[in-house]
């Protein structure tokens, strides 16, 4: 006990020292303003609690040679989880310049929270993490992502009592019901029961205690309460882990959980100004704030630091003590050395099965229809068999709406709740995560992908909004991971958005927002990728790319509606390769320049412009029409913006430099032209794409709602191409009437007429 | 309880009725396929749980003459709510064309989901709603919101237990600590627990029932579990409206809630295709799908319906039977009709102090430095003191942070849980609402302001995407409320976005993001407004026009550390009401064109661009400067596109059409391109602002990270003005000489050089 004890106070030494100390770390002298940073940033409260957690765990580790990752669920653990690395000796294994002694711990100090060095967050830059504590409400979620499949690891998880208030953690306590006690690991929830947030107590810490035994109990945890003692702490975790080994066994249905009560801000200065400080609030940030200048504080802030006795703790050379050193797990077993934390270390490539084996036979393009995502669907179906340990699909109970049904071949959604027998596809095994949040499907899948698997999220598109801050603060991660070298790259985060904007038809206004694609293309060009994929082999093509790449964030919007195969599978391969390209049958510039070029991206849209084309091949035959079909939204960004930007002579030659351009977008159509403006030919680009105009209704009302409509690009057309005279008139005329009479056909009879519903591309051949 | 059943069944007949039939309503002859919508869409499955819910409320209205208003979480409760306001008569009233009779019925059946017609949900188009149906989570906050500062209001808020899945609802629960007994409604939470999600059971469904009451328990409810029975349900109502009595006398500390434990679908089809379909999943939305084409399931349609026995309901007219007309409240006591459901009936103007007395003296521009946020929390704390029942000011925990806490000298936080000695400004009836969840701030906001009150949302900027979901959809609110002409005005949302991006010192990557407002741009511009105000003035009058304004979103950018006074309020009001404008005092090009306009948006990017500019006047005195700043950012777009936009003359004007454009703005660079891509001179504009480069470092260092410093923004000016020769050529190098001296400061002594921190404009009176 003592020698863990040493080892909290060197932590919390090593942490103070963090926040305040420019120089003389081992306070070999009394301390100066100059030894103290001037701006002093960083946060006290958390630390001690996690600092103990920490130590006490190691013990745990040690005794039962336990595998065991750490999450930092309070939003400032930054001092903490660096100390402990340090102390570790991982620290100066991954920065070598940060050696374990005096002139080390001097680096280590000011490095923090200082120009050129450190943030003050557990990031990316912290070995033995996967959770950033920025913004919070996903430590519980991350845990249980890294638990699942890992059967011999337990994940112990501390969540702050501010960061409970989070509708996120709220909600992810239940995560219990989804794991599987023989294939999946454990999580170890450890609610830090400080008492304050920022500037305010915390709604569970000022319950009654037996309801928030109740609550935990509901949540489906034992609960053990700890005050801030070495011996509750270490008895209680005994406890704890006869209990995960007795759940292990099938002999303990509930897994423990520990409360631990301290005071915030534990160890730290009682009383500042005459304000209680350890104990409140006001220890949240940085308890002493006027050190430099203030000697009363600086002779405070000395007192504070020797209260640790540093002396006993590190040697003369500013190593930690022996008796410290022993008390640290060995190589892989350190918390902050523990590879799942690095998950990139431990990935496997997926075992993925030839997916031109499940193309979809095309002979004509256009003529036939195929719902995209449920061809998909037989693919993941075989990803999913191929790699039963290592591939998870997460959706917000929405796989089978998104027809992706066929998974349910070879497995079921999982399930370790109660069932019954009219229950269908429900296992504790199974590979296919459902719960009706958002949240938890990401939080799960983000920490699935840290620890070295695989996975993919498929989710309503307006609803993919519910996660915008979650894909930012994961997006960060990534492109903060690529400037450091010993972050392995991990599998990519892909999203499968279906039941999209267009095809509401259900549920309407509310359902209709592609404005996810906006929020992602602000992160680095180095981490986003956008595919929209109009038909089912192009689908295929970019779920084979993504589930093979790393680093990532894909987003594929396909839908999950019939739409007109385009492409057979080579051509398909092609397509996706280049990212975009012309329809050559369905254009009539061969060779020459064309009098306008209509561009689509996403199923919908390439439809509604094959039919305008086929209307302006039929009504206007000498008028040269190009089809461009973009796959890659990326592609649209100049070369120098994103890597897969197409150079602007590329752009030049496919778009043309003086043109009309009609551009039918799945998305807001602001998007097109902020990827664009850089183009030669921008001034000539005419967007069409939602607008926010939408209820529930037919599918082809929905276009006419939002001008994206064949009538309309035609109409389009007309009034951009010059010359066209009185022949296009009458048939702009003829479009216009056309949009009359299928918007009042819809509410007569409630649907679209049926040559809306059944219009193939009028081949030669076929005509 | 016989009328009470007589309404249930109405309402579920009219349900069906809704769902399936074109016309036929009464079923006076056998069902036959041209009676049925071509296309089915709509849910049952939730429906009959809410007509019972509503059925037995009534009584309770009626018997205790009780106000109340009924809240829909289930995503799919359109037909219910459309039965009932037609039940009520409020139908009748808001949408004259759908009569209490046959042919009103007939048209009622037919519109929904129907071209032309209703959406599927519980819509702004539905009387009595202020919660749309759609996205899920929201429901509960929303009904806090709703309760708060109606003392005698009880809102029934109807919880799926999906929905129940989801973080938002998960953490709302504990809005009951936040809530005050005698200023305060109550919220009856009814857990509708039938069972299923679309395809999945339930977590809520599938715990044991002493784990359930344990987590509701510990929510701090008093839960009562219901079957589905008229008897218990009607007994339990009694009982918990007695304990709500208790509660408001004071007798009682925990409010009841109900779990209502019924059938999915009930009273439906009991099975199909010999599945069964009646409590379970199957019967999510439309439980037989082929009416129209297979007779026997147009003869169980048809069954179905009769089982409601519809000639003991209506009457030969198709009018509702006496009896069940004499269970409706009368008036504004039908929850249809009850004017908090359409809260611009109920709203009285803020009583606001005249923001110009709280203005900053500002003798010249540029000199001296103020907390804008403070400023402005002065301005708050007197709309709070004179609006003491009609305004609130929501925040995560970071009212003070932002540095709002004058706020405190006339009120507390909301508090009702446990209180200790050490607190302060907590009381339950504090008019600041804090908790750490961003889900909740935004759920009561908008639950507060659609019952007709005012409110502001102060939240850090990068962490308001956690509700970018939740804005979308609020903004599609407002959106179709435009077009309802008896949905009366609400107050608009305001947020104060504070903590920016440029300014997180203490908490580096993760909290910088600025890319709200790419969502925000993205909805229609009558509902959304933008401003940056750089300094306390413009923000003051930016913040009461806000405050004034109805049914809009505003996003208010502002600073919370010091930053340069620019404008007396005299100016700033003219400054504000313009929404941009040329600042004369730093500008060099006083009646002639400009060599170059350098424009910015927002506090740290003007101080950038003055600090640039003060440079190049002493530096390039011969080059024509303008500066132009943007407070109200929707001035960008065209006039075409916003209400706000500038004309195209004016902005030709002001920016000219053929001189370089160097914009330094706030957030992400290609908003500013997006916006301003159809002027003229755009091809001219190159704009600087966050490209996702940070970490904890100096604010002068964060700016160089992104290229938007003083010295940068001189070198794009000479990179971008021609002929500036060898003077300039040599400035260049000294600027980013100047640069890498700056880092180099940063990086030595943890802060930045004294010259940069304490820069003022060089007005030539003072030099």
């Amino acid at each position: 006990m003592e020698s863990i004890d040493a080892y909290w106070r060197a932590a919390n030494y090593l942490s103070v020292g963090q926040i305040y100390l420019l120089d003389n770390p081992l306070l070999r002298e009394p301390l100066r303003p100059e030894h103290i940073k001037p701006r002093l940033l960083g946060h006290w409260g958390t630390t001690p609690g996690l600092n103990f957690c920490f130590a006490h765990l190691n013990r745990v580790i040690r005794e039962r040679d336990q595998d065991m990752i750490y999450i930092v669920g309070p939003g400032h653990g930054g001092p903490a989880a660096v100390a402990h690395s340090w102390l570790e000796g991982s620290y100066t294994e991954r920065y070598p310049d940060i050696t374990q002694d005096e002139p080390g711990m001097r680096a280590l100090f000011r490095q923090f929270s200082f120009p050129g060095g450190i943030p003050s967050h557990v990031a990316p830059e912290t070995p033995g993490s996967i959770h950033e504590g920025g913004e919070l409400g996903y430590a519980l979620s991350h845990a249980y992502g890294a638990a699942f499949d890992n059967p011999d690891l337990v994940v112990a998880c501390v969540v702050g009592d501010g960061e409970a208030e989070t509708g996120p953690l709220a909600a992810s306590w239940h995560s219990n019901k989804f794991l599987d006690r023989e294939r999946d690991g454990v999580v170890l929830p450890i609610l830090s029961l400080n008492g304050y947030k920022i500037a305010n107590p915390t709604v569970l810490a000022r319950i009654p205690d037996d309801e928030l035994f109740k609550l935990i109990e509901g949540y489906g945890y034992r609960p053990h309460l700890v005050g801030p003692s070495h011996e509750e702490m270490a008895s209680t975790l005994d406890v704890a882990f006869e209990q995960i080994a007795a759940y292990k066994e099938g002999s303990e249905r509930r897994l423990p959980m520990i409360i631990l009560r301290t005071p915030k801000g534990w160890t730290g200065p009682k009383e500042v100004n005459g304000l209680p400080v350890e104990g409140t609030w006001r220890s949240h940030q940085v308890p002493l704030t006027a050190v430099r200048d203030n000697p009363e504080q600086l002779a405070m802030l000395d007192a504070w630091m020797r209260s640790y006795r540093p002396e006993e703790l590190f040697d003369a050379t500013g190593r930690p003590m022996l008796a410290i050193r022993e008390t640290v797990p060995r190589g892989e077993r350190r918390m902050s050395a523990n590879p799942h934390a690095n998950g990139g270390e431990l990935l496997r490539p997926l075992r993925l099965p030839d997916f031109r084996d499940y193309a979809v036979e095309v002979k004509l393009p256009a003529t036939q229809s195929t719902e995209p995502t449920r061809v998909m669907g037989s693919l993941l179906r075989d990803v999913i068999e191929r790699n039963p340990r290592t591939f998870r699909l997460m959706g917000p109970d929405e796989t089978a709406s998104n027809r992706l049904s066929a998974v349910f071949e070879v497995t079921d959604r999982t399930w370790a709740a109660e069932r019954l027998p009219t229950d269908e596809h429900l296992a504790p095994a199974g590979r296919v995560m459902e719960v009706l949040s958002e949240h938890m499907c990401q939080g799960w899948l983000e920490g699935y992908l840290l620890t070295g698997r695989h996975g993919l999220f498929n989710c309503y598109e307006a609803f993919i909004h519910i996660v915008d801050a979650m894909f930012n603060q994961h997006a960060k991660w990534l492109e903060a991971c690529h400037k450091i070298p010993w972050r392995r790259p991990v599998a990519s985060l892909t999203y499968l958005l279906s039941s999209h904007v267009w095809r509401q038809d259900h549920n309407g206004f509310s359902h209709q927002d592609p404005g996810f694609l906006d929020v992602v293309v602000n992160k680095k060009a180095s981490v986003v990728r956008v595919y929209l994929p109009p038909d089912a082999n192009t689908l295929l093509s970019v779920t084979d790319h993504c589930l093979r790449s790393r680093d990532y964030v894909n987003v594929i919007v396909a839908g999950k509606q019939p739409v007109l195969d385009l492409f057979t599978m080579q051509e398909a391969i092609a397509h996706c390769t280049r990212g975009l390209g012309i329809l050559p049958w369905a254009s009539t510039d061969a060779h020459t320049e064309p009098d306008v070029v209509l561009a689509c991206a996403g199923d919908v849209p390439t439809l509604e412009t094959l039919a305008a084309v086929s209307i302006l091949r039929e009504e206007l035959p000498e008028l040269k029409v190009r089809v461009v079909n973009v796959v890659d939204l990326m592609r649209l960004q100049p070369s120098s913006e994103h890597p897969h930007g197409l150079p602007d002579s590329e752009f030049d030659t496919l778009f043309t430099t003086d043109r009309p351009i009609i551009f039918n977008f799945h998305g807001y159509p602001m998007l097109i032209h902020q990827l664009t403006y850089r183009r030669t030919g921008h001034a000539n680009l005419h967007v069409r794409g939602y607008k926010e105009e939408g209820t529930t209704t037919t599918p082809f009302d929905m276009c006419m709602l939002n001008d994206i409509d064949r009538y309309h690009l035609v109409m389009d057309v007309i009034d951009r191409v010059p010359g066209l005279g009185s022949k296009a008139a009458h048939l702009r005329q003829r479009m216009s009437d056309a949009r009359l009479q299928a918007r009042a056909y819809t509410r007569m009879y409630g649907e679209d007429a049926p040559e809306i519903r059944s219009w193939t591309w009028p081949h030669a051949s076929s005509s």
